[in-house]
């Protein structure tokens, strides 16, 4: 039997590790970490901080090969096609993850995956597990330690609230905003959106908070009137991505 | 000048406090606690074990009272009628609290607030603290240092994803749900709900993730087909509310 903890570690600040990930980061054996894109040496580097700090005996550190995912633009289009790309990279992932389970965890041992923000929000990690623990041929356990989303980094820096007085949040992805701007929410957080794909509703009056690279020391951070500073952001939002070679930003938008 | 912050300190476990919350706790000359209705003496009680736990020196903890809200079922009923009394209860605060400020913050000194989950979740410390300052009678400055939701221990303590690949998550209220369930989402997450609203949506075949008192010694957690497991969250909800006065539940819907 392994012993897996899946341990939220905040989305960029140190700072935003919790009291009980300190204690699960101490209790971890091995750490396995598996990324990919352009982030991933920076976003490694930032788990490894994380250790350093944190961890007061002996870990290992150990960077798995993330199997190269199905990144074609026709099935990035179809949105059916891209949920079975996604399936494909992720058996590839759970069966990499499963032997890399096997042989660096010890029988008897834990293993430790760092996550950026929160598991629960859109993170592979604990459908992974699942898939391992469906497939039966490996016998593991695991908990989640809860971590600080980019959502709640992206209002803390601006000192803004969720939403209305009972109100509705709605948590997106840029494809989904592509299609429909949600009707029956006040406030619509964004996120995984490479295009500004906001930018095609400045007739609908928002406001917009917009935080990039949230709680590092490269953070950005900008708030108006939509249809006044998109054009701001997009600039600040490419050089960013030009100087760095990746962007990683949240935002939200709030109706009148 | 007078420095307020406003701290996340999680919902529910103490566990759930971030390293950065610990250092602003210590940078805290005085708490100013407000709250209110049957669970204020347990959740109070919970902010001094915080404070007993991770402050090195000397603080002081000043709670105040609450000014009455109208909790009038009329007003309840009628959605504008509500906001109105939401806001009528908000103003009684901000004078209470401004007093409170004034009086209890030395000038140059620090304030803290001590919110149970995040901030910016369903909480009305920044939205009052932006009446005091719009005010302009008082000098006041004031950070947010992001906390644990309920949302994040929900999902956590469940090991549930929040979201499906690539799909959007709606943060709704009971009253909000009692009028429609979200037809955009195919997970909702409801909360502020005293009625277990999402009895009348037993034939939407949903599943359920529900918990009450997350991270503390009295966690509920159930998990199910919502048809299946509604009558056994209903029982288990109403006993607890006799055994302790006063319930706290978040829930995670998920269609099929
Ligand atoms: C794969 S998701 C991971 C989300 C993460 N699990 C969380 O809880 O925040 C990556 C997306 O999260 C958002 N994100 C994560 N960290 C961020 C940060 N430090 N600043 C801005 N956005 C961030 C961006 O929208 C990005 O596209
Ligand atoms: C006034 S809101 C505060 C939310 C808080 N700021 C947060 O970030 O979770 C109170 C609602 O939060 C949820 N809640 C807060 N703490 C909880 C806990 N420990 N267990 C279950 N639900 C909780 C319940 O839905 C409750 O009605």
């Amino acid at each position: 039997m392994r012993r897996l903890r899946v341990i939220g570690i905040g989305a960029g600040d140190p700072d935003y590790v919790t009291v009980g990930a300190v204690r699960a980061l101490n209790e971890v054996d091995v750490f396995l970490v598996l990324d990919k894109g352009p982030a991933t040496a920076d976003l490694t580097a930032a788990r490894r901080a994380v250790c350093e700090r944190f961890v007061e005996g002996e870990y290992r550190f150990v960077e798995l090969a993330d199997p190269e995912r199905d990144r074609d633009p026709a099935s990035v289009a179809a949105a059916d096609r891209y949920t079975r790309a996604v399936d494909d990279w992720r058996t590839d992932r759970a069966v990499l993850l499963q032997r890399a389970i096997e042989t660096e965890v010890p029988d008897g041992g834990t293993g430790g995956f760092l996550v950026w923000g929160d598991p629960s929000l859109y993170d592979g990690t604990i459908r992974v597990l699942e898939e391992i623990a469906a497939a039966g041929e490996l016998d593991i356990e695991w908990d989640v330690v809860p971590g600080i989303t980019a959502v709640q980094a992206l209002t803390a820096r601006h000192g803004v609230l969720l939403n209305r007085v009972g109100g509705a949040v709605h948590l997106t992805t840029g494809r989904r905003l592509a299609q429909e701007f949600p009707p029956n929410a006040d406030d619509v957080v964004v996120m995984l959106d490479s295009d500004l794909v906001c930018r095609r509703y400045t007739d609908l009056d928002l406001t917009i908070f917009w935080g990039a690279y949230l709680g590092t020391a490269d953070e950005l951070l900008v708030a108006g009137k939509l249809a006044d500073v998109v054009d701001e952001i997009a600039a600040v939002r490419a050089a960013a991505r030009e100087r760095k070679g990746w962007v990683m930003d949240t935002y939200l938008l709030r109706r009148p």
